[in-house]
């Protein structure tokens, strides 16, 4: 099963869930391979093939013609005769036409020849360490992925010689483990290995592929490849579990000193290796039932292919700490900028933590409020990230902002609070988790207090800039967009999601604080106000609501009703319908939907995908699966018109091949244009009902 | 003082003693700064220079054409015309004939236009830190080296603006240290500060030097260059002391678990850059010493120059660690090849080692003894050396050795155990350690046992390879020159080093082992025989000894004389006179150095330049300086055929000078063969008398 794609040159970042680190392969002739504390993809070689007989070896096309460390050369008299340089090893890659590549929820497989390798990185729920038991937390927190290798030679009347092997190793592990491990080390933070067993061998070598298949060469320990050797007899199928695993030792984090959870939980990178291959049974089982759900949903092929490559990228970018006073923080690196928990994709991660790891969404809310708020001349707000590439932001502030300017890296104090709010709301309807909304009871009211004081006109829309800003003006995450997204004052996205906050936070607010009814109606009466304003935009003749209610701006946006989404999610579920007490809202904004997703407006002409807006090619996929989602599961409109998935997988299959998974790209073609790398992606768990297989069923309202 | 060069085109490596790590410096064009974990220089842009008023600003040239990091353009729509992009910033590198490059004893100074940049990174003597008192440790073992830049505005106008920058880092200091620091850090591993002061600020940017100069912007903490700013008065000149450091936190070394020494005594990077500043006095003092001691010296400026860039590379790959079991573990890497602990480099290193730090050479022989000894078929018997790339190899074994092979890449098990006994006997006569002899006697007991049962012939002379070899043979540590002097057996570089053992063992018995004279008598037994056989291949009327006692070898070789060091230097020095016991061997040794020292034969013909061997055009510079010392201190032969230093530099900064420092050249032209990056050149120190200053008299018997 699983989606097998058209495009197979993309790359994939499957990610070790709370690692920061993931295995990435997928373009071809380039390379493959461990990245840890960063997303980027290595230049090193992947050796993965076999060679049949005396037949010319074949291999996946993951070897870029790039050297890595030294070769013999380099301990040799180049003029002597006496040099030991062999010639280069001969063999032939597999042609993209003969290679199938499959992709399942859980990770991918490719198959070519006689060789099938799958992938799997991916394996559902993460319980909270900090109340589990820490056994039990090892086979979640295990910063490892398996590989999967099988090699079918039962029509072979000769021996077959399979391998699967790195460049850039410096050690083999059967040298420290007495051979309870056969595999390759790069010091002492990542590696792979197999169980030992009969014909299978390690093979280190200057050209590890020459070795492998053509000589009896001892293990050359200065070498940098390695490859993990299996004979296969004419006549036998055989498989394979390999297991490819980082440690990251020491502290690693600067601003705040932080260690990785996992080192609390594994001694070194041998036992993290030992502790995957001893339990693949269980870790296989959890991906195949995932694969299973996955493909028994009613997700066309495209959207189980979008779904499955953002969740990868997703774990490539997770990192879970563990702080010198005990507690643990977790972080979602964002991509190839590396900021650390930015508040406007939590938001989005949010339906996706909250289905696999909702302790994760509450240790963000904490630690946004500890370490990431504060108070302007408004009040409450929040820092749009925690810091960059592991170096935490001092309190109060963030990596990204800067004053005195109204475009990309302005404040986002607005959208920030709001997003920190829909978290909140998020967590607490789905959780349910009344002990965690006491102990925060007072930053609700901040909540309100802070969102309404920033609404000068009192319309129910925010129209005053923070006076962090200087003489700049607040922008949205939508940063590098034209201003029909990016400008935040009289914003229509941010006017939906304002009054989408208010009626969640009235809806929390009528559950948790019976006593005092008061709180509700404040937030009511800010929905009510913003609701009235945003329908008054609403141009008649043409159907639509322009995006920013200031210089006449025209641009028509398909982001106007995202905001729907939250009062759907956190339990004010007939705020949304076209026949409820904000009806006339929801019939406006349908109307809104309908005139913009056409073409030339919101429908690229070109390639038919989703245009945020009408005046930037620039489109988002994160917020174009959310988008779908308000579109076909609240507004009823599910259509050929929603229904562009096709196009937007062919974008990251081939427009941005180059990155996994990029979140903006050209609507005309897909060509990446900045967010690569990107976890947002995970946005499009919205499309996948809530099967029983999954312990949190997140969507109770529907 | 120092020494001026007139080829300034080459790099330099500032090691941080005990760190692994180093500023690397020089090569006009490409990068410069830290590196850790390797010596392999990084190409990451430095920048330093200034702006005088509205000058264009002018920079030293260690500024490559490459990006590190993202650009401004990777957050931003590249369709908008909005983008924050700025032109390239303007500037000028200085000309290479506007630099003036001096060397020191303790770094290097840098002089351009109005700027000056000192680097310190030698300072001399380390005492033991497990008998010292943490505090002193943290002054010796600090990983940190000082910049004093210097701008001089005296004449000037206007107002300068002085800068230094690195490409790579991620946070600015002040963040975190609440302003005691000034300065930027790649996450929590390296970085550069300054304490505070009028004048001085942090600028952090997509493009640093723009910023630096041009403009008032905020710091882009997004960014990943970043700068010091130092704002000098018209009228004025400023001296500023910058430290650069790092840290490596964790367990850093695989197969023995162990982490950096410095860890120990400093809590974090910021740390060791405060406690780098705080006592930048007493530091540049030290370093000051050094430069005086080797300015006053006899040396030739060539000499001081060679011993100054050996001593710096040296230093770079230096590596105290501490183990799980609280012991420190002293660890030399090989360069390029990173090979830990190599016992034929380590020999060679003793010299060094012995004057500035000689608990490290202690430390390494027991080391060695614990985890690098084996036993083959003749006896006690010593590993080439201990891992590779941070990773330690299982007891008994080496990186380097295998099997069935007759070159490079074969056992040394002979020569290494030779090593062992040499460094020993030198450490032993050095420091009067009787208790560690005490402590080891029946090693050395093993040692003589060892070295005459592997001459089957009982002529003295080495003849029977060690049966780890399988079908191979063993070779020496000229392992990549041509068997002149690589093959172990019945070798005369092997076979006066055999003496030399002998000599000094007999020496060190009969001080230390009274009670038991046959253990001297069987040491010098051994040596008189080869001192007879190495005489008896004579080639009277030729005048020299053939290198390899087989197949008719008739290669002529100047580490013939190699061995003669030993006795000299362990209490034996009536050993190697003319007129001593050993008279005839020594006067033969002699006739032989004055057949070869000439064009043709071991002088180069094209450069002038020393060629160990005849046969070979690869030639090592830690040897020739080792064989250069033997010839003018014990064979009396110091005239110009001894005195080739001037084209021995001129390797090093132009055949070379990618590499800091090369060990195997083309005695043509000096262009690198192999050993880059490498330790062992401090056997340069050998040249340098005591004096006064040094805490240790290593030359007790001149």
């Amino acid at each position: 099963m699983g989606v097998q794609v058209s495009e197979i040159d993309y790359y994939s970042l499957h990610g070790m869930w709370g690692a920061y680190a993931s295995f990435a392969i997928g373009r071809i002739g380039q390379g493959a391979g461990v990245v840890i504390g960063n997303v980027q993809p290595p230049e090193r070689g992947l050796f993965v093939g076999y060679r049949r007989g005396r037949e010319l070896p074949r291999l996946l096309p993951f070897v870029p013609n790039r050297k890595v460390g030294l070769s013999a050369d380099s301990y040799v008299d180049p003029t002597t005769p006496a040099r030991p340089n062999l010639p280069p090893p001969e063999y032939r890659f597999f042609e993209p036409k003969e290679i199938e590549r499959v992709v399942s929820f859980s990770g991918e497989t490719w198959n070519a020849g006689l060789l099938s390798m799958s992938v799997f990185s991916f394996f559902g729920e993460i319980p909270d360490p900090t109340t589990s038991d820490p056994v039990s937390s090892r086979a979640f927190l295990r910063p490892a992925v398996y590989v999967k290798l099988s090699f079918d030679n039962s029509k072979g009347a000769e021996g077959l010689v399979g391998i699967f092997g790195m460049q850039g190793i410096r050690r083999c592990l059967s040298d420290g483990k007495q051979g309870t491990l056969l595999g390759f080390a790069h010091g002492t933070d990542w590696g792979f290995a197999t169980l030992p067993g009969k014909g299978i061998d390690e093979v280190m070598d200057w050209q590890v592929i020459d070795a492998a298949f053509d000589a009896n060469r001892p293990l050359r320990r200065l070498a940098s490849e390695g490859a993990l050797r299996f004979n296969v007899g004419a006549g036998e199928k055989r498989e394979y579990v390999i297991a490819i695993a980082v440690y990251r030792d020491g502290v690693i984090t600067a601003g705040r000193r932080t260690h990785g959870y996992h080192t609390s939980l594994f001694h070194d990178l041998e036992d993290v290796l030992e502790c995957a291959l001893e339990n693949a049974g269980e870790g296989l089982a959890k991906a195949r039932a995932l694969d299973t759900e996955l493909d028994r949903s009613s997700l066309s092929e495209d959207r189980k292919f979008l779904l499955a490559h953002g969740v990868h990228s997703y774990c490539a970018n997770t990192e879970l700490l563990l702080a010198e006073n005990g507690e643990a923080v977790f972080v979602v690196n964002e991509g190839e900028y590396q900021m650390m928990n930015t508040l406007d994709l939590t938001v989005d991660q949010a339906f996706f933590e909250l289905r696999y790891s909702p302790w994760t969404l509450r240790n963000e809310l904490d630690n946004f409020l500890l370490h990431s708020s504060y108070n302007d001349a408004y009040g409450l707000a929040f820092s749009h990230d925690q810091g960059v590439a592991d170096c935490f932001s001092p309190a109060g502030s963030s990596a990204y902002e800067l004053p005195k300017l109204s475009e990309c890296f302005s404040y986002m104090s607005f959208e920030e609070t709001l997003n920190w709010g829909l978290s909140a709301c998020l967590y607490l309807h789905s959780t349910e988790d009344r002990s965690w909304y006491e102990a925060h009871r007072e930053v609700f009211g901040q909540l309100v207090s802070s969102i309404r004081s920033r609404d000068k006109n009192s319309d129910g829309i925010m129209d005053t800039d923070s006076d962090r800003c200087a003489s700049g003006a607040e922008i949205t995450t939508y940063d590098s967009l034209d201003v029909s997204l990016g400008q935040a004052r009289n914003n229509l996205y941010l006017g939906v999601k304002t009054w989408g906050i208010l009626v969640s936070l009235a809806s929390l607010f009528s559950q948790f604080e019976k006593e005092n009814p008061s709180w509700a109606s404040a937030a009511q009466e800010g929905a009510e106000l913003a609701a009235e304003t945003l329908v008054s935009h609403f141009i008649e003749e043409e159907g639509y609501i322009p995006a920013v209610f200031e210089n006449g701006n025209r641009s028509k946006i398909i982001p106007a009703i995202e905001g729907l989404a939250y009062p759907f999610l956190c339990g004010a579920a007939s705020a949304v319908q076209e026949t409820g007490p904000y009806g006339k809202l929801i019939q406006t904004l349908k109307k809104h939907l309908q005139t913009v997703l056409v073409p030339e407006v919101c429908l690229d002409p070109i390639s038919g995908g989703w245009k945020l807006s009408s005046t930037s090619r620039n489109t988002w996929l994160s917020k174009i699966f959310l988008n779908q989602f308000v579109a076909e599961e609240i507004l009823g409109i599910r259509d050929e018109r929603t229904q562009r998935d096709g196009v937007h997988a062919l974008w990251l299959r081939q427009g941005s091949a180059q990155w996994a998974a990029t979140d903006q790209v050209d609507s005309r073609d897909g060509r990446d244009l900045g967010s690569r790398l990107y976890p947002r992606l995970v946005t499009s768990i919205l499309w996948l009902k809530s099967t029983g297989n999954s312990s949190r069923t997140f969507h109770r309202d529907r």
